[in-house]
């Protein structure tokens, strides 16, 4: 019997990553993906072609704006942090952070699984790389799937429970990207920069590119997107 | 001190009737409406009337498209359901019901919430008429909030947990009027009717219609809301 399941896919390594590994367990996948007024929609762009690439059942892009409430570098005009150490990486949560952000996506990747008939949801959230985002901790999302079981019609109705799978949250970025070479991720059709030129190369300065390098230094391979800069 | 609180507004009388309690607790209200492909638009002037009389803080309209994933008769063309009976309403899940709705819209309430520095989120869902709906009942609401206070900037830094006030949970309707008229609410601001005409007059006979009327009969006033064909 096929097993539906939505995948939250933003179009960066982490999701790119997530899809195989839903592909690998035998779920047909649905993914999702959102125009939220985001200042990198190049993003959209590699959501798409990572979702074409790995042959998924259906691609939807849902438009929200969050913007309407402010708040966040990512939606508003605030400048990008770039050079963080580590430490400052560490130290807080970023000025990125989107509020409520995770929230957000996973009640309608909940929408989006109860039109499907599926059951499973699958996100990228990592603990490891991101600790200062409360909402990519696992209690958060074992909170979340217990919100969710009581919240559709499948937790009334259904003979199977909602189950929020988050399976990199404790990898660290070398092995996600061991383990998506290993399932056959193409890496160069994702994007992970929060600050891309209009050619869409990735600026290789900013927090998400920082990881991104160090984890393909971890994995001992080449990162194939292009940066501008020798940034790679 | 100031205490802003985030009230979902639609239109109706239940939520103007929150506002109006929210507002007798000493909350500034902040209120938050959303344009979600709905085709009882109607509703939105609604809410901005009911907003503006009450004086609240801010009111903000949210888009967001829940037509994406298909799946209900207030977002697709099913046909509203007319004349139903009171053990039909309480037979199930109504053909009315949008995915994951209550989900999607507190999870953008808590975003406003993160945004404006309010801990406290008000919700006029209501489990004693809506008992098909699985996201109206008082459980649903505790793992709610539960959920809420892992995910936010506010859970992991501030020194208040979110709350999540359902004030009207156990209410009839009748209860709800009579609260709402002791506390200055005009009803005849609100709408609540699934198939208003273009004149904005209520059908007198879809469920929400129905379940309005008895309530200001339990009362005992009239509703001061226009009605087509005499259903008032």
């Amino acid at each position: 019997m096929e097993r539906p399941a939505i995948i939250l896919l933003s179009g960066g390594l982490d999701s790119a990553t997530v899809l195989a590994m839903a592909r690998a367990e035998g779920f047909v996948p649905h993914t999702l993906s959102f125009r939220y007024g985001q200042r990198h929609a190049v993003e959209l762009a590699a959501a798409e072609r990572v979702a074409r690439h790995q042959k998924v059942a259906r691609h939807v892009v849902a438009d929200i704006d969050l913007r309407v409430f402010g708040g966040s570098a990512l939606t508003d005009d605030i400048d990008v942090p770039k050079d963080s150490t580590p430490e400052q990486m560490a130290a807080g949560i970023p000025v990125t952070y989107v509020p409520a952000r995770n929230t957000v996506f996973l009640s309608f990747a909940l929408a989006y699984a109860e039109v499907t008939g599926a059951t499973d949801i699958f996100t990228g959230v990592n603990a490891v790389d991101y600790s200062g985002y409360p909402d990519c901790r696992p209690e958060y999302l074992k909170a979340y799937e217990a919100m969710a079981n009581l919240a559709t019609r499948a937790a009334v109705e259904g003979d199977r429970p909602i189950r929020i799978h988050a399976p990199l949250v404790r990898m660290t970025k070398g092995e996600i990207i061991r383990t998506g070479l290993g399932l056959g991720v193409d890496y160069s059709l994702t994007s992970s920069c929060y600050d891309p030129d209009e050619r869409g190369r990735a600026c290789g300065r900013c927090d998400t590119c920082a990881l991104r390098l160090k984890g393909f230094a971890e994995a001992g391979v080449t990162d194939p997107v292009p940066y501008r800069g020798g940034g790679s």
